[in-house]
């Protein structure tokens, strides 16, 4: 709980002429970018997003501040950058899915054992995150709407960057795994009978290709322990390599992709067995959606004794401990209310700090605010 | 559509002894070595060609110069460089299919189950592209037409370039797929029997070592898709690697070969099924007129209902719709038509910026040519 | 055998204040700085653990030293490091291996043939030990006590530090295979029966999830060698790596991690089938403790003619032998005896250098002390 | 053919205080490390190796010049790194063919089908390479006679290196493959039967664990050129990742080892199944004889028509054909006689060049000499 969240009405910071003054040589081109700079501000700001967008321009290009869809741009920056990060991720995760799935011991497939095994799962998903931070760069690619919500827990990400994430996530997960299911449709149709679609447990069900369904061996702590203790291993360790305190990971930037590759490649692997870590409420929930949506039925909700809420709850909890866990006892940064007086619980009170939110704001982004 | 295409006769700025002043230093070298220089400018911009090679050679290497072969190969430099490139990439990619396909089942491998499954292709596709692109280097590395017709469109690689890459780009998958022929002749015997080649969905087919044939329960738009789809995330996925102003592919050059890896092995493991993820031309192309030269029959061209043309045509498609996607939704560099008043058509009409083409690539060298 | 173990009475040097003094830049700030300073100096050093802690505070992040938790996490800043380092590990190691031995032949896995095969367990343990690494960043990241030991012997690391490591290890270790059961219980009651708990050869023994158990056809010496020859390259390879006088090497630090993945893959896929690669002490004992604890039985103890010992024994010989290889042929820094005059074994009799215990650790400190 | 060749009587430049001036400041230490220097390089040079040894050792380390062994493996330093260097690839490559061959379809493996597939192989090989390289560091790290040939051909390392090179490379791979037989003793034995050892294609053979026997519907001339051709691409490709004159090879060399992992592993996967790619006298013979000398019989000879002589001769065929069409398509570097007038033929002559051979040693020490 940041004191961000326990201010909702006290308007962000708009940014004046002079925050931008480097960018700007020719007194000409200033007059009219000032005024579009603070429109941009007051657009984003409302949108929950940073008044000053990430990108750097170069005198030359300048320009686009005066062209409408450029603008627009600058303005969506963050949740465009997390809508296609998380498409991205579903791509290649349920199209490794549905490959696995749908050519299951085909014959005429090279090696005479269908197009791939369940490792290339751990592949596909592994790859898919690492290509998706790729893509997203400047949002923060978080790609996961219980990563940001740790990090707005634990490193000063403002809570009113959320909602806008999560509807960006979300709505990217919905729109790959629809892609993913376009392009299989005749697969499925081949796999499952043409117009024929059901869910685990049955023998032919092609549902998982989209979202997660758990082990029918599973009790119901056992679902949630499955999901809880994946996702509190998959925020430990992603604020382990996000810290540039600690060892190794000091000036690892650039790793930090390829290492979430083998993070979710491990997860996939070790724990992906009883419920298909699913580890994010945007990567389960929006293709479960788009599943519906095309006519896999109410059983999309209901089964494994309604299901669905795990996946969207447990990855909370999970990366809430988990991020607890790190800060507790390895995390040094002043980001963590852990290493404040009171736990952090002072801001409630308004104690000390004074930090406005903009200078806030303008640290995260020049610092690891890519978390 | 850049200028270049519209300028098709206007001859590009031919090297003068200036630019090279800095690498001539001894007085008695520069004459033969100017001479030189301006033949070597005028062959190469006959050819497409940037008008200056991109070697930089040390003060005791212009005598290079006066010799006839390295003259010729510094005219050729980018050809090579692509012919050689999509050469290894076919390589290893065409080789990981006839291995797998040809040692199916075989009992005395070790571990009794043939020299490899399913994910072998994936690897060697992957590897093969992440090595191509380190042998080709100086060209760009584009190895796929699709791609150099996207930098065309996107990044302002002069059209003019597109003709003499895609000779080289078809000719190098032409002949590595002779090689890999070559090689593996014998086990091609002994699997389909002396002399017997076929084409799927005959069963013992070994045409699918070469180029991609569709599986049968797919539709023509299916089919189409499907590409069209692998295409559109290979383009955007390595517009945002290159996108060296968004988030963490800052720095990140050295490891674009390694995502590439990644990116490729991930198409083949999660949209590899259906259609076998040419999403390249001269990587289905060449290799077809190859096994159609070496006496696989015209059902090379038949087989599933003439598809050899969509793996000709839907990468273009995908490609330029994928880097649409990116520059809309995401680039912010000038480069991009979409990022230009009136999306850049303005040029059509002359109108606005006067940049010569010679100092266009004398930029694109020096910059991020490396799409 | 270094000189700290020959006297074992003398105390560390406590910090003083000048050791601090370029953190401390507010006089009223310094005072109670120092106090707290010493006392954890004081307490770190009972501990065996360097006085100085690793952390590096700025000035606006010096407050954590006056707050109770934080100034306990500084004196225990190596022990957690280990502890979770090495219980990431076996997370990621121990589920790899759950999740392929119970969900062995699942028809209803995509793919159709359970959820991963024998290379999974190569992937877990490889990118366990590379996250680990990670994580435990700042203590070293031995995660072995072997390695440790090697340390101590080759490297100059004070012997008074094995002890805290050790526990932290085996105990992070032990917890690490209790999440993996406490996580995997339903699919071990669905695989063994509800209660049963079974070790190796009985047929669906779960036991070996969590620690190692030997193949039959192994006698005593052969138990012994495979982990003994395992350990040996396992040492020798890491001083390799962590050798910066050595070719590519050099300036790699980045890359450990990711070179420890490939080493511990390769261990287990070169090296993992005769006794399943302990070559860690705290890896085996741990869990095969844990794995008691839970009522698998004295059996965990008996097996394989009373094998247990053996991956407790074999992996300090192993690596002091794989140390002593590398030394002896190869490497050349000052900090193994076997540079020094007698094979370093004056410092028995205290001839010679007189460097003291604090300014050793000052050196490993600052120079390459992960191991 | 270089210079040396044609000079074999010629004694290289003997080292004098002043080559190491900058190491030594005290004057009582220069006296005797003078005379140990001038030992030291008389010994290198007798042995074919550089006068200079590779180790740069701070002014407190000099002390090491007066120990016997250290001054020993002064004189033994690239080969020392050669043998290790070359063992630790064969103990990860020759242990995988053993695990995986060993342990065929083992029910009581996790997933119940054997410790490996042929995949692990693939990875055995290729971070095997990877890791001996690492180790082999300051010695060039070819681990290849082929390598080593083709570096004296086209890159000027002086063919006196080649003999003590040759032999430590066959040396490491003979005692690394005896390594992988002891610690697999047992397991043969379980296999063959006890004291029962055969040759494919024996059902039962465990000789191609070490060494390479070719499949039964090989002509010799297939045989030939699939090693041929895997050779050629292992030089190509390896002089396109050490050019640093081409595009993505610049500043790459950290990245050389892993690109090395991603050659080997492809060759492996797709140019594997015919004649399991030797591609290395020494990978093929040393372990060869190993086999002979434990009791393989007369049959490691004799095997697919005396196949022995073509994993010895094709890889240095293929690797000087590999390097020809890398220097004579793409290489501008002046150590390559391609880039020479007359194809550096001239040399023969002696015409021109009058570069000594310890001036060339230096150049190719501190430049790029680790091919």
């Amino acid at each position: 709980m940041s004191q961000e969240q326990l201010n909702p009405d006290k308007p962000e910071t708009i940014l004046t002429h002079s925050d931008h003054q480097e960018h700007v040589s020719s007194p000409q081109v200033a007059s009219s970018f000032e005024g579009a700079t603070s429109t941009l501000s007051r657009a984003r700001s409302k949108l929950g997003l940073h008044p000053q967008h990430p990108v750097k321009y170069e005198d030359d290009e300048i320009h686009q501040m005066n062209l409408l869809w450029p603008r627009i741009r600058l303005v969506l920056r963050e949740p465009f950058a997390e809508f296609f990060g998380t498409m991205i991720m579903i791509l290649f995760g349920d199209g490794s899915v549905a490959q696995v799935l749908l050519s299951k011991n085909q014959a005429s497939a090279p090696g005479g054992d269908g197009y791939g095994a369940y490792q290339s799962i751990s592949w596909g998903w592994g790859l898919g995150v690492m290509l998706g931070i790729y893509v997203a760069g400047d949002s923060g690619a978080y790609l996961n709407p219980a990563i940001t919500f740790s990090s707005c827990i634990y490193r000063k990400l403002p809570w009113r960057r959320f909602p806008i994430y999560f509807v960006a996530q979300v709505l990217g997960a919905f729109v790959g795994s629809g892609i993913v299911y376009a392009n299989y449709l005749n697969a499925i149709n081949n796999y499952e009978g043409h117009g024929i679609r059901t869910v685990p447990p049955s023998n032919t069900a092609t549902a998982g290709i989209f979202c997660t369904y758990p082990q029918t061996f599973l009790t119901k702590p056992g679902q949630f322990f499955s999901e809880f203790i994946a996702s509190t291993i998959l925020m430990f360790v992603i604020f382990a390599l996000k810290d540039d305190r600690n060892g190794l990971s000091k000036g690892s930037t650039n790793w930090f992709p390829l290492s979430l590759f083998f993070l979710i490649f491990g997860l996939g692997a070790c724990f992906g067995f009883e419920t298909g870590y699913a580890i994010n409420l945007a990567r389960d929930f929006g293709p479960r959606l788009m599943s519906y949506a095309v006519g896999y039925g109410p059983q999309v909700w209901s089964a494994g004794g309604y299901y669905f809420w795990i996946p969207m709850v447990a990855p909370f909890c999970g990366c809430a401990f988990g991020g607890f866990l790190y800060d507790f006892f390895i995390y040094t940064g002043p980001e963590s209310p852990l290493n404040e007086p009171w736990l952090g619980f002072k801001h409630f009170f308004r104690i000390g700090t004074h930090q406005t939110t903009y200078e806030h704001d303008m640290k995260m982004r020049n610092g690891n605010h890519n978390v």
